[in-house]
């Protein structure tokens, strides 16, 4: 609860000899996915899950080699473009260190294009590979969360999410206004009852197009609606999780997009009027329920009926060192 | 914390006898005026200060009898249509009892128009002066601390004022979407190390001429600035004070309101400009501070040559029975 990101961190220098990791080195990281707006926090909200990816990352060879298995492995680049591989080269370059090669394996348990964070979660952990790799080399020392999540969100563009992906448990982010924009996020602790319940769909959704359905003006008292329950969704994830449902609500991004996907938002609508705290998660697909009990049998029916598969999920700490 | 009204209270009931209370029962009660938004939380953010009014009621006589002292005491009525008449007699009513005659003793310490929510204060003495009066003859119970917030709400309309002098602390207030709209609260607990300092200007303002001066519209970009600072400033006032500057950070009315009060609108971003978590109270024209050390003494000074007048505050608790 008391983290939050100072300065821009930016510590790429000018230097005749850039160092070189030595081969051989080898770490292993976990990060969680992770689930942004939780209703009423558009853009400033996000929640860390207990679903994982873990990135291993060895020093050697000749140019990058990218191995990768489970979620969204097929059909994703072999090389140095493979968005893991560019977040390990970022970092390595925002240290001024540079390496002979790279071997990543990816073992990918975070579903692509679902509204889960898993391009936020790659960004991160190949950041965090690459500061883990500096650190165990002797050669600098490891990023703060402060400087991952804003190298992070530079990098990706979902400040929500990485930024959950970083620190876990919960995260309000913002950013700072004027000059250049700097990312900010604290960590608020959720009340230890909550578990996160996911509903995710088959089908895909693209942020940049669900994006393009919300309008540039809103409504005066839709704003005033969603700043008391982003207010209050901060009470009901810390302390109050009976508050839950009512804090969840929304009116400035769930309904411009429910008709991109008619299921979700079917599925939130029942969801809640049954008295579970549902959310689309992030941009979507996916469902997300929040609360302290678990969502009734009848209305995991409904939603498996409808070709969601069920995941329950813990609130997850940040990114970790697993190796 | 843990305080959220349930349900509407109304507890009028159709009676053939209605109850008298008995003449010569007296209570004092003691009420917090309190400050509105806190920036970021337009209409749904409020705070208990420390600056109080008492109320001394005593069943008697014939129809209602007001003497008042202190801020405000010259220009107003002294029988039944005076604020805090009108709302015992509505406790009454909401109770289903009536008296012969009151006397009503007013020490007022808290501005009015100012945007101190002494209205707001008033409406709440009332009710919870017929509360306690109806608890103490025996004639029934008194009201609940939800019953209270939404009968002052609906008595005087300014939920995050009420709910900050019932209730104490800080305060998130939101409305019941759909049928008839039930006014409902939690309250936070404030940082123990975090205390108010007020700039009391010589002005007054009216809030329902500067709520005039608000688009119906705004930019989506600007709710979700203060999506996140409200979010965020439930994290400040709880458990991280060193993020009040940031999280009392507006862009959906101060900027709108400052023609309307441009001395309140130079000192706040005096304030601000030198590191203070300063805002408009309610609809001003009070500027209010908050943070956990002393406002710098070239900052009073500044204040002061510009008539204001400077008062710190502690965070009250909510509105009590002395006697």
């Amino acid at each position: 609860m008391r983290s939050a990101s100072r300065g821009r961190g930016r510590q790429v220098a000018l230097r005749t000899a850039v160092p070189v990791l030595p081969d051989g080195v080898s770490v292993t990281v976990r990060v969680p996915a992770s689930s942004a707006n939780l209703g009423p926090g558009f853009d400033c909200l996000g929640l860390a899950l207990g679903v994982y990816d873990d990135v291993t990352v060895t020093t050697g060879g000749d140019g990058v080699q990218v191995t990768a298995t489970g979620e969204g492995s097929a059909g994703v680049p072999r090389d140095e473009t493979h968005l893991v591989a560019r977040a390990i080269l970022r970092g390595l370059a925002v240290a001024g260190v540079r390496v002979n090669g790279l071997f990543v394996a990816c073992t990918n348990s975070i579903p692509h294009s679902r509204g889960l964070g898993s391009s936020a979660a790659a960004a991160v952990s190949g950041l965090a590979a690459a500061s883990e790799l500096i650190a165990k080399s002797g050669v600098g020392h490891p990023f703060s969360d402060e400087v991952l999540v804003e190298q992070a969100s530079e990098f990706e563009g979902h400040p929500d999410n990485a930024a959950a992906s970083v620190l876990g448990g919960a995260v309000v982010t913002w950013i700072t206004p004027g000059g250049t924009p700097v990312y900010r996020s604290s960590r608020i602790e959720v009340h230890p009852d909550i578990a996160a319940t996911v509903f995710i769909p088959s089908f895909e959704s693209s942020t940049s197009e669900t994006r393009g359905l919300l309008p540039e003006m809103v409504p005066r008292s839709d704003a005033v609606f969603n700043l008391s329950r982003s207010a209050l969704s901060v009470v009901a994830l810390t302390s109050d999780p009976r508050l839950l449902l009512e804090a969840s609500d929304d009116r400035l991004h769930q309904g411009y997009r429910s008709a991109a996907m008619p299921p979700s938002a079917d599925l939130v609508g029942k969801l809640r009027g049954a008295g579970q705290a549902a959310t689309i998660s992030g941009a979507g697909p996916t469902v997300l329920v929040l609360g302290t009990d678990e969502v009734p049998a009848e209305l995991l029916s409904y939603a498996g009926d409808r070709g969601f598969t069920v995941r329950n999920a813990s609130i997850a700490d940040g990114v970790s060192r697993l190796a």
